[in-house]
């Protein structure tokens, strides 16, 4: 039978393809064609629900923590839910005999698509089509459709479908699978119905609506039942279409009005046109890659994975205004429990700042509007100001890394990074200073920005010791990005952001004393900031100690340079460290294996404080000994060997990074997707082939792509403008469009020569030799 | 910590353990522990569910056919849901490391009892005891208490309660696993809830009610919700106790009638002590074992695992006037999706029979409920007269045998037996009969028996085909007992059971003509039966074809003897032969190696048509060539070798037998027990080592004890009176107990010698030699 949906399914470059089936990758496709809207995140499950498959349907945001350690990213019920059996066998890969099996996530418009062709025990066969999208138009509304017909013979078709509540959260070893919502109240009539969930810990409550309808022979039926028996003859099509809507209500005092704005929602959509509703997401998408695509020339299946990689944060896009933000495995899976880490602010974020800065700034708001959990935790340890917790999750802002977990082979892992993490306070002020940066934001900064860097330095103010004897500041127990050396002191990461974090607040405080004198004097007084606190900030940001090495050379923590070297003699095809000799995570922190870059991720942050030779020297050595066990490592090694000039490795690594969820390299992708590494993949193209970097508060652009790209195509949202580009590696072309109000120039330095750019037009520049200015740096 | 239910768990000769858990038994321990009353059957899930464990809920007769190939026994919400942990870490045997656990079942009493101490990753130690039961007292009831304690440290406890509706029926491959039923209304208020669902082919609606209350400190608490939080400290115990009622309503028009029942049937459960639920319970358990206790002196072991296999047919005895028959795992799993099979009249119904004959009442009641169905059945293949179904479900009386089904390497097998496996129809006769002879119930005579003796004997004067040639009837192209041997002609037990099954129907026209003239002349209108009809049953049945080779060998089918015999030369521990030839199922149907018993069964069912001489060498040549892969089979072989004095043989046999589901023979408990297995354990026992036998209407009593058993006490019903037997090999005692309204004497054959025993007296006899007395046989 021809492929229903062959429209979707013909643009090479924008097509995951799923041939045939592998039953141990199901949870690995699950996560990689997951559907999503930043609201709603939905893993690609098969409808059949084989054996051992695992859907889930996650809100942003949505966490409960009663029955587990910490809080979970609930897992809702199923609203895929379809099952279809003809005189009584069912449709399903696991089920039938497989004729032909296929499925394609098409990036460009969101749309999971399905083909398979199905025998039954008589020999019998069936074609089985799907499409399915979570609407990028209406946060709330999904899609499928099912297109069914008995190629040899007609047949009693039994259908099962309505929401399946059936669905668990998969749990640690020490707690089990579990599930986190109850039903509250249901409703069946004829072809819909709806429920309303409420989770454990009654924090909230959500509705889910449910319809559907078939159409054959022309016309548009609509079942008495979600649980119907149909008669077909050979060749007769059944088209069945099912529309679902969830929302979320956090307030109870909401709730009738939101059941009742959800039901009218629902109602609206059900009603439309299948043509409309998916014409309309398609719209959607395609306002987004104006803005998010990337073009590399010459290099089509790197620019279709690039695409991937890309899709996946655009299907997590924060837009709740701090409601959530991006979790470590988005809204793919349950790995991490659906937590937030650094990745957020350091990884994912650079993207939406440069695409979708509204985003971005959610991102932020999320973190703001937990500052009083941050202080909660700043104080309980006895520190001042706040500090952000290692595992963010839920409304409060409260630490939620488990202390100790269980392995699968029963030995029990104490878990430190909750205690000991500390530097993704810096992150998160960083990050705060990135947005300002790129945006240009004063009201942000006035209304969000200057609280948050004043109460993480206060932490940091707090937290550090003075060494009287070395005349220094130090920063004792902790752990830096390298996870495999605990309880270290003096870590360079930590230290290094800490004393950014201490001279940025310092600068901003000054900043904000010409800029909102008002504003400053009100925050003072809310937060109780004493007169002297911004100079004891700077002169502690000029004092912590960071040890450096001939050549430049830092050492990663006090005693580093003393632990045993263990020479890597050989690497994976993926230039990932093999590691022959015998030793546990343990024995590591005996050595100077390190998990991943530590030195190496400050010297991409704060790139223009470093010289191109402590770059170097500081990448060379930690290169040497770095294995790359977290998926955050490949991206930043590839930056800062594209900005040391080391083209091989940064091309190498590229692709390592690009392939992290697509190949399944750390083999964990069924539980979700790397945000970090997949954020991290977007920066190695932008930051690091582009050469796009802010130096001083003004955009640069200095290319250097990999040998066998001809140009790369990608726009970028600066300062209120949106700049279109065409990268090549001596010529690069500016378009700038700004918006009526936007009046005056923007500043880009290309090829390390500034520019002064007047609004809606396309520049010309080449790289001139000897143009490079002179710079001077921290190191 | 103390056991809490020591007093419940002290008696050795009641209970069946298990000690320390193993992953792979636990799907065995789940059915072979299950609780039951007949109405409810319940698998032995331990609360947490580990992975891979199969809760299983069914009521009796409950089935549902949508999504399907046939009807299955519907999985319901699993009631005993508890999931409690101790700062989000899960009580369970894979969640925690386990100190110590084991579960007890009683099997006096019917609970089932678990102690377990878990050791969180804290290292500190948790009691946790808890004790269920199904209610013998109140069919609609259950009841769980859990017994917590933190042994080391305070801990703020987390539980979860309340009805877990996310169970599935597990489905065959080609159908995948499934639901039956979906919730039509639910309900939770404070520590009480109820749901109301529907099967999918809404013939049947359920309704479930739940309560749960906690004590300690000596204070009974109403907790607010099903989920919520206790802080306790180091040795509070709290003792929870969960209580649940499940209703069936068949027609929708009594729903608020049984829903208000129930609420107020539930409520007065809930509100009575527990203390009071459980020694109803007890009691109920009590007067069941008053009846059915069998006692073997000096074989404690033996004795204990005989009443292993008598409680499953305690908590599966039918009690709902043929609404439900007990299916081939009764109500323990899911295996044969809980259809009924001759094993039902065969082999689990002389227990019932002779210890509750109202619940073997209720087993013919539901086939005589479907005898329009099987007169459909008859009639789709032009047969005439009443033709049951190999496969019954439900309650229409359809044929429910898959015609194909698929095996787990993707092989597609051809079902047969729903289409030629005959016998069956011949086998609810015979079971018709036994009652009647053992009841002396002339009424039900009347009301039933008569109309299914002669639509059986129709089906069979239909069935069978005129032999011009040979001047005899045949039945050609069916399937005997002996699975192996598909399509063969005159089966020899298909044709003598068939033959029988038509002289019965005479002998019972003529018995009616002289009882019951008008009842008979009112069912020869309903069913239309010519006067003619009669004569000829006694024709057929005179001349039906059994081909008897020299010695008395009876030739299992046409050209049996001329099939290639497979010389078996090796034998596991059991007796159980091993083919080392290289044999497919397929090639079974050129040799003469039989799956089972086929000759040797009608041999044991008509004992007292066939001579000493011929059960010898039938049961000698066909021993030699059965290989037992039917649960079947081994209680057959050790009848009929008590019968011919293979003393060995019968006591090695009755042992596999008893183990077939305590030692999972057939690797397949964990989808229900074997109930035929069971059952004829119990035949073994009591017909063939007490010679327990009915010859020409007289209940016969001729024992043959294995050689280290010192005497067996067991009860019998026999024709209104109570039976107390104590009986060695040259002794019985026999202790008539007659109701009053039972006046006169009971004629009963000990030693071969007759006797007249007048009520509520005990008599002695012993063996006489030469006391045999002469017979004629059939053969």
């Amino acid at each position: 039978m021809r492929d229903y949906y062959s429209k979707y399914s013909n643009e090479y470059s924008w097509l995951i393809k799923e041939e045939g089936w592998v039953k141990s990758l199901q949870g690995v496709r699950e996560s990689q064609m997951a559907l999503g809207n930043g609201f709603l995140g939905s893993r690609a499950i098969l409808e059949e629900l084989p054996y051992d498959s695992k859907p889930g349907t996650y809100i942003a945001g949505l966490y409960d923590d009663v029955g587990s350690q910490v809080a979970e990213l609930v897992n809702l019920p199923n609203p895929f839910n379809f099952k279809i059996t003809a005189d009584g066998e069912k449709m399903g890969l696991v089920t039938m005999d497989v004729e032909e099996h296929k499925r394609s996530l098409n990036l460009r418009h969101g749309l999971l698509l399905r083909h398979s062709v199905f025998q039954d025990t008589r020999k019998r066969k069936y074609d089985y089509q799907s499409l399915r999208f979570i609407s990028m138009h209406n946060k709330n509304l999904g899609v499928m459709q099912i297109v069914f017909t008995p190629l040899d013979d007609g047949a009693t078709v039994s259908i099962e479908t309505g929401i399946d509540t059936s669905i668990y959260n998969s749990g640690t070893v020490t707690e089990g699978r579990k599930k986190h919502f109850r039903v509250k109240e249901l409703g069946q009539f004829k072809n819909e119905g709806y429920l309303v969930l409420e989770t454990f810990s009654k924090s909230s409550t959500i509705i889910l609506r449910s319809g559907f309808y078939y159409q054959t022979r022309g016309k548009k039926v609509i079942a008495k039942d979600n649980v119907f028996e149909l008669k077909l003859r050979k060749n007769q099509t059944v088209v069945f279409t099912k529309i679902f809507y969830i929302d979320r209500v956090s307030d109870q005092k909401y709730l009738e009005k939101v059941k009742r704005a959800s039901e009218k929602n629902f109602r609206k959509a059900f009603q439309a046109k299948f043509s409309q509703l998916i014409s309309r997401h398609i719209r959607a998408w395609e306002d987004l890659w104006d803005v998010a695509e990337v073009s590399v020339w010459t290099a089509p299946e790197i620019e279709k994975n690039f695409r991937f990689n890309i899709y996946h944060m655009l299907i997590c896009k924060p837009q709740d205004n701090g409601l959530s933000s991006v979790g470590a495995k988005a809204l793919t899976g349950e790995g991490y429990r659906g937590h937030i880490f650094w990745d957020a602010e350091i990884f994912a974020f650079p993207f939406y700042l440069y695409t979708f800065p509204e985003a971005a700034r959610d991102m932020l708001l999320y973190r703001y509007r937990r500052l009083d959990g941050a202080r909660d935790i700043a104080r309980a340890q006895c520190f001042k100001g706040a500090m952000f917790p290692w595992e963010s999750a839920g409304l409060e802002g409260k630490e939620q890394t488990p202390d100790r977990a269980k392995d699968l082979d029963g030995k029990i892992i104490r878990i430190h990074t909750g205690e000991q993490e500390h530097h993704l306070t810096a992150d998160v002020a960083y990050a705060f200073h990135h947005y300002y940066n790129a945006t240009g934001d004063e009201t942000f900064l006035r209304d969000y920005g200057y609280e948050v860097f004043f109460e993480t330095a206060r932490f940091w103010a707090s937290r550090v010791e003075y060494n009287k004897r070395k005349k220094k500041y130090e920063i004792k127990h902790v752990i830096g990005p390298d996870e495999f050396h605990p309880d270290v002191n003096n870590n360079a990461f930590t230290n290094v952001m800490a004393r950014w974090n201490l001279a940025i607040a310092y600068e901003m405080f000054c900043k904000a004393e010409k800029s909102f004198p008002l504003a400053l004097k009100k925050l003072t007084q809310k937060i109780g900031l004493l007169a002297k606190e911004p100079a004891v900030w700077k002169k502690i940001a000029a004092h912590i100690t960071i040890k450096v090495g001939k050549d430049k050379l830092i050492e990663q923590f006090d005693g580093f340079f003393k632990k045993r070297k263990v020479e890597i003699t050989s690497w994976d095809e993926n230039s990932i460290p093999i590691i022959t000799e015998k030793l546990t995570p343990r024995d590591y922190a005996k050595t100077q294996l390190i998990k991943q870059g530590d030195v190496v991720i400050f010297l991409h942050l704060l790139s223009d404080a470093f010289s191109l030779k402590a770059k170097r020297k500081n990448y060379q050595y930690y290169l040497e000994r770095t294995i790359h066990r977290s998926s955050l490592s490949v991206p930043t090694y590839a930056i800062m060997a594209a900005d040391v000039g080391d083209r091989n490795k940064a091309y190498r690594f590229f692709n390592v990074a690009l392939h992290t969820d697509l190949s399944n390299l750390h083999g964990n992708t069924s539980v979700g997707i790397h945000i970090a590494s997949i954020g991290g993949t977007w920066q190695i193209l932008i930051n690091g082939f582009a050469g796009v970097r802010i130096e001083k508060g003004i955009l640069s652009i200095n290319p250097r792509l990999p040998g066998m790209w001809r140009k790369i195509l990608f726009s970028l949202r600066w300062r209120g403008r949106l700049l279109r580009l065409e990268v090549k590696n001596n010529v690069v072309r500016v378009q700038v469009i700004s918006p009526e109000k936007k009046k005056g120039k923007v500043k880009i330095k290309v090829f390390g020569v500034l520019h002064e750019l007047s609004g809606n037009k396309t520049f010309d520049f080449k790289r001139r030799k000897g143009a490079e200015e002179k710079k001077t740096y921290y190191l």
